[in-house]
């Protein structure tokens, strides 16, 4: 087999420590090692490149990314955003000019020093994050309130230098997919108006790929360096912490300031203009894996999975021509029908193939046999529930189909139940500092920042960010007693 | 308007020189100025970047680029070819390895040096191609004659520090768009099949967006570093200079050597991989703009023709609502059957609006007024020919369609015919010599490197190659008198 399915370019095969034995996949109740474990026998990344922090996409787990990635870009596409490329490198003088932004960034920053033998100019910086290389041009580009709004979009490596502890999807020196959206307004609701409606389209994105989120402002100390305000969408993990993954950020007029980006208004007055910034990275693939995955391996939602279902001949010395013939049958019905399929006809024994492909998180297993063929049917096993069942042959293509689509709901509906009951309301700072072992706290806040960087101090861990969506029921914000409609979440975060 | 047509995120309207002029576009005789103008006015590159050979795609560019590499990206996937994504930064020890390719790349590597304010222990190369990324991954991947032959490829940003003019698309310091494939065989023979196919893969590429190229093997001292031998493609662009877009290396053993990249035979004894590697760049997007466009500006293969249709209303005082409501229909059935189409009903005047679409190369325009309406007819003029026809409404999709597909077809062949007529067969180097002035050269070679490098010294130009195609017929190598069945092509080069 030559596809992102069969052929083995394979770190199992020659594992790190050079022994000839496949890791076994650890109970995802240890979830840090379950997650080590499944990037690699998973054949999402390999981590064996010789630089920290960065790492190597398998086929297979690009197909997933490619996938996840074409659903963002028909998002954007589809919502007036336009797709563009700027360059990585950014020269000092350009990204030196923002003094919050810098500060945010100053330590993380990769610098290009030297071309071939020869020192540089200009040092240039490798991107961390856009602004400081798409508003020189912004700068250029508007002129006039016509020219508004802007909304353009880009999908880029970029690159910050972690000190601490790398891993593979979440944690990582080069983020080689990240996703940045830059727009520009005429006025501070416009701006606000994009925010909100860049989260609207973040949740429809991550609904797509069946992932229940946090959506919540951050507090002012923890927002982006530079910005107003940001809204960041979490999700939470299988171990309690949280993972950001997508933020949307208010940026005002400050860059407009420093980058001198201003429009003419219907009064023929030069106005500053006013700018949104909103991102998601490959961590909405480490939260894929994560959340749907189980003890045996990856489970994928349909939309995302390089292989949806995979046929498996049940093969005995007598009948293997029709049970074959069936079974091509079937895969043509269902490539005619653009689903990604696959046919098992190895040697390995039944048990092994399961193995094989539940741990690849193929959506749905179809066993056909003689005894099946006899009766018309074929034997039909869903990857996230296990359910087995019989299926006429003749209308094979639908039955797969409307497993297909009730899957992507089920691992939502699913995925969102645990969610749910990881969040821990409580009512006391020690009960919040109980409630992030296992999951998200929520605490009443009077929103004011002593009070709020006084919990965290106690609690010895930040404050998420306010819920977007509150009940607007009253309670006690702990640090001051005073009473207060806003809750907010605590939890641990990676 | 808001998609990649109407939104004029604009180089033009505020021009380097700060002046409210947009620039005009000299005629294409003029090739260097038509080259640079169209690629401003025509919204496919912002050369305003503060660093030098570094540009930004506008969307409407990357508009085209997108089209173009979902052509790339289809014939590798149905070709056995799988894609990935390997890290930009090469730590110097890894990079430093192969000495040939070093000595080809150690001028022109960016090196980063520091991460924040600290001094990297390891200096990171950003990669120029990736063989030195990719074959140490080889090296674990690779085990048994059983895993091979692996064929994955990537598109990815490269560096180079060019110290020559720099160009958009044609030369740059970020090439923001490589596709760059690597492939590990068994056998010397069997990565020579695999060339082979490469450059079979390349020409249906090419001829997929219109593309004619001479296909050649690179005289020895122009191979690619590190390589055994390299064919390449080359467009001939109107000023009679050769483009080189896209090449074949086959690499042997000697990245194997140096990689340490062995598997075990059907023997047991383990032996040397055999390797390849092939790379198309944005590059393929210059040609594709220079050999198509004309004076009054893009002229785009409809596969990769962000608009493929512009549909315009003939206005006068009376039937106006009749007239739009016709168009809309149009819109509509061809949007149906998947085709990019666009309205305008802007208040430009005719002219302007011809003036506008032609520019954008647009394939087709369809106008319909009322006299077409009484007739139930439309006009409809193809942007390649200018030619005009009057075709029923009532199957404009079928229409449309058809034209399209021909239109795909005639590109290639127009092009094709300047191709040949830039061709110059030469029996001598003053010949040649005068020949190069206007196109490509043939002349006679004896296939030593001495003759070669004479008749370089004397011509003052380059062998571009010897093609693959040979008519057999005999002829004297200028430099020696050999009589030989061998040609070669000379050029100027870009």
């Amino acid at each position: 087999m030559t596809n992102s399915s069969g052929k083995d370019v394979s770190g199992a095969k020659k594992p790190a420590d050079n022994s000839e034995k496949e890791a076994v996949l650890p109970p995802k109740s240890n979830f840090s090692e379950w997650f080590n474990t499944i990037i690699d026998i998973g054949k999402i990344m390999d981590v064996r490149y010789p630089v920290k922090g960065l790492y190597v996409w398998y086929p297979f787990g690009f197909g997933i990314r490619k996938r996840v990635y074409s659903i963002i870009r028909d998002v954007l596409d589809n919502s007036g955003h336009e797709e563009t490329l700027f360059p990585l490198l950014i020269p000092e003088n350009e990204f030196m000019k923002e003094a919050e932004h810098i500060k945010g960034f100053e330590n993380e920053v990769y610098w290009v020093t030297h071309g071939g033998k020869t020192p540089l100019d200009v040092n240039l910086a490798l991107r961390p994050t856009s602004e400081t290389a798409i508003y020189p041009m912004y700068k250029l580009w508007v002129r006039s309130h016509a020219d508004l709004p802007i909304k353009l979009y880009q999908i880029v490596n970029t690159f910050r230098y972690e000190t601490k502890h790398t891993r593979p999807l979440i944690r990582l020196r080069e983020i080689t997919s990240f996703k940045e959206a830059h727009t520009v307004h005429a006025t501070w609701d416009d701006a606000k108006a994009q925010v909100d409606e860049a989260v609207l389209l973040y949740l429809d994105i991550y609904r797509k790929i069946s992932i229940p989120v946090l959506v919540s402002k951050r507090p002012d100390w923890d927002k982006f360096p530079g910005g107003d305000y940001t809204i960041a969408l979490d999700a939470i993990m299988p171990d309690g912490k949280t993972l950001q993954i997508g933020t949307v950020h208010h940026l005002g007029t400050n860059f407009a300031k420093t980058y001198d980006i201003t429009y003419e208004n219907e009064n023929g007055e030069q106005v500053l203009a006013n700018q949104t910034c909103y991102g998601i990275s490959e961590r909405s693939i480490a939260a894929l894996i994560s959340l749907h995955g189980d003890d045996k391996g990856l489970v994928l939602p349909p939309v995302a999975a390089p292989i949806q279902v995979v046929v498996i001949p049940v093969l005995f010395k007598e009948g293997t021509e029709k049970i074959m013939a069936a079974c091509d049958k079937v895969v043509d019905s269902l490539k005619k029908e653009g689903i990604r399929v696959e046919t098992d006809a190895s040697d390995l024994r039944p048990g092994a193939k399961y193995y094989k492909w539940e741990l690849k998180g193929v959506c749905l297993r179809i066993e056909i046999g003689p005894k099946d063929l006899e009766k018309n049917s074929a034997v039909l096993v869903r990857r996230d529930t296990g359910k087995k069942e019989f299926v006429p042959l003749d209308n094979i293509a639908d039955e797969v189909k409307s497993r297909l689509s009730a899957m992507g709901d089920d691992l939502y509906d699913a995925a969102k139940v645990r969610q749910n009951a990881l969040i821990f309301p409580c009512k006391s700072l020690p009960e919040v500092k109980e409630a992030i072992q296992k999951g998200v706290a929520t605490i009443s806040w009077c929103e004011s920042t002593e009070c709020g960087k006084r919990m965290e101090d106690e609690i010895g861990a930040g404050i998420l960010g306010i819920p977007i969506h509150q009940s607007g029921d009253s309670g006690t914000c702990p640090a001051c007693g005073k009473i207060t409609p806003k809750i907010v979440y605590v939890a641990k975060t990676y």
